[in-house]
């Protein structure tokens, strides 16, 4: 196989033939093909695209690189959700613990902040000594015993796709429908899943904001899972304004504890729980939506779901008493109130503005290995049409200083458009998707 | 300057802003920014182009990164020919003595053979004792002092180039125009020249065989040389089939002396005189093409031309008594007469086929470093149209043994196709291309 006439295929936009992405990430795991040929091929499939045969092939190759959680003869289902990304999208940290207490495994390997974008990891090492990094072994244990563990993608999972998703950041080769789908497939299919649900999201604020693009992404981790066997469906979710009100890593872990108390925020209950519906569905735990629905509700109005995740908080190593005071969670020793510069109706909650601005307080990355400082961000509780006056609270700014407030402030005179008449947002949760086609979904209020 | 958001925006088509090329230029020279990230950045440029003022902004910035031929207070109107590279292309070795006959300096910077193509450099070295590694101060002074030099692309011109070079051979990233218009004119402009006549080659056999891409690239290459104050035109030769009839280093060394003796092939000629006449008119040295194509000839009629290129190949180190004496060249061990399989009219007779065939008998190199057997190649007399019988000779293959002279009568069978009919040949000389627009040429014979 000779690497430089492949990459000529794909630029050409030639499928390549059986067998060559196999050996293309053998070779880029073995280190004999350089960083700069993966980097023009990469770019080439931008262009390009994969056909189902190479993605398949690809993910598949990728997906052998590393290991996987094993489950063998153990017979509770085992179901995961996955989101492709968003600003204050927390419900994770609510599905994780609803689903356990619903008779669902679930192996949640999640990632960090990416671009714009809040990880599941930085939220949840908010929580005063929780550990993310548990062994693979470890987190199959946990699973076993407490129906959940929160944990990274350690280097065993897909090391190939650990080291093509460095590369992708840095040489603008991100947003393409089947790299996208191979990366997170091959990631999720180590999980030992029998079913999957997949939180695409769409708006300006996701990494695809087309819905297009949206759609032919869940079709084609759709196609990926059902292939490998696993049960797999997909709710298109909104992404032109951030979930929920608080943005930033411990003030979303404080509001899942708000939330699973029974009082989280409309819009992020709703998609956690038509998100965690579709997940017993495609478990086979519950055959009907709306008792599922219920079912979740009663795990929260119980309070079952609150000590599961105290529980969870414990097996990890963090301080199960932050389920009862969310005041053990890193405080911001600086905050403000962000006022309406003007009067009229919010056009615009910018979820790509509101991420940045995290930022640039210091509560994400711009480099792989940046600290994070935990307790940074934003508690907006303006919504898309709302009407306000000028000198109307719109917001907090929580920042590490003088400096950050500034920052802050200044984020949110990008994010929150005020105008003469709203935007129309997009439905909170559009489409649901399986493998059998695309459904429209009506409005949820 | 922020790397991946400068691939990014080329990646979405956009143009990128005024000074991004020169710092990225700087970047990749200072070895701050990494392969792979120019990798991902070239491919996004054969994806999608680069405008006029990026793709000046590349070569200025290029030509800036290494030095120049100075030739300051010298007053000889100086004028080269550049081939964008083909199969039995030799007119550089004719053209450089011929125009220095005429009163013109030819400072002719030359390369190696690139994939099938044969290279200047290669040719000359054929000739025992030939040196074309001349420090820039020293090929200044000879073609002070004689009229010429004939010298290799040292490693204090355009030293980026020959990194982006290298780079783009081994990652699928050479087919680009604007890439090839700057890598070519940012070597030409480092030569000091009044005026630039640029081979353009089509068909089968050029790197851009379509003849709309060849077009591109001579106005592309133009409008960089026009704007840098070098007075430049093109023609468009053709290349669907080899130029003359040797091909191989050493034995196209010996047409050229045949042909500076007066016996030249006619094609080889006319090509040779076309480009010539060029060079006196776009160097202000003649004004009539009808008289700069006599003046031409008689620098040959008269053996001026030859006795040139023997003080030529004298000064850098060569023996001279080649010019009298073509036996004194190296001479393959093996060869064998090249015979019609069967009856018919030459269709076609394939450049990359023969050049391939060159290659694998060890006189052309796979990678940098090979070292070249000057001696094999290809004495073809037979051309696309002839009627040729069964038996008939068509070629002579020169071989350093007897699998040599079995993988070369394997290309033959490759490139030379006799069919039922012939198939029109492209032009010779197809069209002549200024800032002024393009010309079609009427056919020369």
């Amino acid at each position: 196989m000779v690497i430089p006439s492949l990459i000529e295929s794909k630029r050409d936009g030639a499928e390549l033939p059986p067998g060559s992405w196999a050996a293309i990430v053998r070779a880029y795991g073995a280190e004999t093909m350089p960083d700069y040929q993966m980097a023009a091929l990469l770019m080439a499939v931008v262009w390009r695209g994969l056909s189902g045969a190479e993605l398949s092939e690809l993910t598949s190759a990728m997906l052998a690189s590393g290991a996987r959680l094993d489950f063998a003869g153990w017979e509770v289902p085992r179901v995961d959700k996955h989101s492709t990304g968003g600003v204050g999208d927390k419900t994770s940290l609510l599905l994780a613990p609803m689903l356990a207490c619903c008779g669902a495994a679930v192996p949640m390997m999640s990632g960090r902040g990416l671009g714009h974008t809040g990880g599941t990891l930085d939220k949840l090492e908010s929580i005063p000594g929780f550990t993310t990094g548990l062994p693979l072994s470890a987190a199959a244990a946990q699973v076993r015993r407490l129906g959940c563990a929160l944990f990274g993608q350690t280097p065993e999972i897909a090391p190939v796709d650990r080291r093509l998703y460095a590369l992708r950041d840095v040489t603008g080769t991100v947003p393409s429908v089947p790299l996208i789908a191979a990366s997170i497939m091959s990631k999720k299919l180590a999980e030992g899943l029998g079913a999957l649900v997949l939180d695409v999201k769409a708006g300006s604020g996701a990494f695809l904001p087309e819905e297009a693009d949206a759609l032919a992404l869940a079709r084609t981790m759709i196609d990926l899972g059902e292939a490998s066997g696993v049960r797999t469906v997909a709710l298109v979710t909104a992404m032109d304004r951030p979930l929920g009100r608080a943005c930033g890593n411990a003030l979303e872990v404080e509001e899942c504890l708000l939330a699973l108390g029974g009082e989280g925020p409309p819009d992020l209950m709703e998609v956690t729980l038509s998100l965690g519906a579709e997940m017993l569905l495609a478990a086979e735990i519950e055959a009907d939506r709306a008792v599922a629905r219920r079912r979740l509700e009663a795990t929260i109005a119980s309070g079952q779901a609150l000590r599961k995740f105290a529980e969870i908080i414990e097996a990890q190593g963090g301080n199960p008493a932050v389920a009862e005071d969310p005041a053990l969670l890193p405080q911001a020793p600086h905050s403000a109130v962000y006022r309406a510069r003007e009067p009229g109706v919010v056009a615009e909650v910018r979820p790509r503005a509101v991420g940045h601005g995290i930022i640039a307080m210091g509560g994400g990355r711009t480099r792989v290995g940046d600290t994070v400082d935990h307790a940074v961000g934003f508690v907006a509780t303006v919504r898309p049409g709302d009407r306000v006056e000028a000198g109307q609270p719109l917001a907090t700014v929580h920042a590490g200083d003088a400096a950050g407030l500034e920052a802050g402030a200044g984020a949110l005179d990008e994010a929150i458009i005020i105008g003469r008449r709203g935007v129309v947002p997009r439905p909170l949760v559009s489409h649901r998707v399986t493998s059998g086609g695309i459904e429209v979904l009506p409005p949820t209020s």
